[in-house]
């Protein structure tokens, strides 16, 4: 087995969410207000948001950055993206052999969508 | 009949949204990406982010200026945050007398919340 092989990086958004209460529900904690408002900066920037819907929608949920670099820009910036996304929870990696494979951490999105449900 | 009594605020909303495919439906556009991370954008910061729930949750789902500025910032600022919501599309807005009312844009955060909904 090579040193890489099966190597997990950390899964980050562990116990680190559900954060936060709906919208609607009540006025939100500086705390929470804090945590959410890192997450929806990682989806304040055009090519960032295209790369987080190309790993969302790749084929079996997950993407290599060698998959998804087809956005017009280089590829050390599509990576320094999927690290920003990483930062904030909302993508998760695995380093397999040469490759970095990104997926959505299906929890830090959910609550997302869950806080601007404007039905709950 | 007072002058403000029963009158309906406008829909600012209509017809610049639903934006856009749910994340995991396929890649986003450029033209999609753009414009949803400006809405991203909007919700970025904490104290914008405040504003916007104390809009939200507040008795009626409207508010003026005079009910939401306790943020720990100034009015002038407040004002500011608040014409970003606005300008993203977020929040709606009516003057009557002295105040503005703010009002959240139910079709534009419900499609925020479904383009992040991942059972889609």
């Amino acid at each position: 087995m090579s040193k890489s092989e099966g190597a997990e990086l950390p899964v980050l958004d562990t116990g680190a969410v559900p954060c936060c209460p709906p919208i609607a529900a009540g006025e939100l904690s500086p705390a929470d207000a804090e945590k959410m408002a890192a997450m929806f900066k990682a989806l304040s920037d055009p090519v960032r948001l295209r790369l987080f819907s190309k790993v969302a929608s790749y084929a079996g949920g997950e993407a290599c950055v060698c998959d998804i670099s087809d956005v017009g820009v280089s590829q050390p910036t599509v990576s320094h993206h999927l690290k920003k996304l990483r930062e904030a929870g909302l993508l998760t990696s695995e380093r397999r052999g040469t490759w970095v494979y990104y997926r959505v951490a299906p929890s830090v999105v959910a609550a997302m969508s869950a806080m601007l449900d404007l039905r709950t």
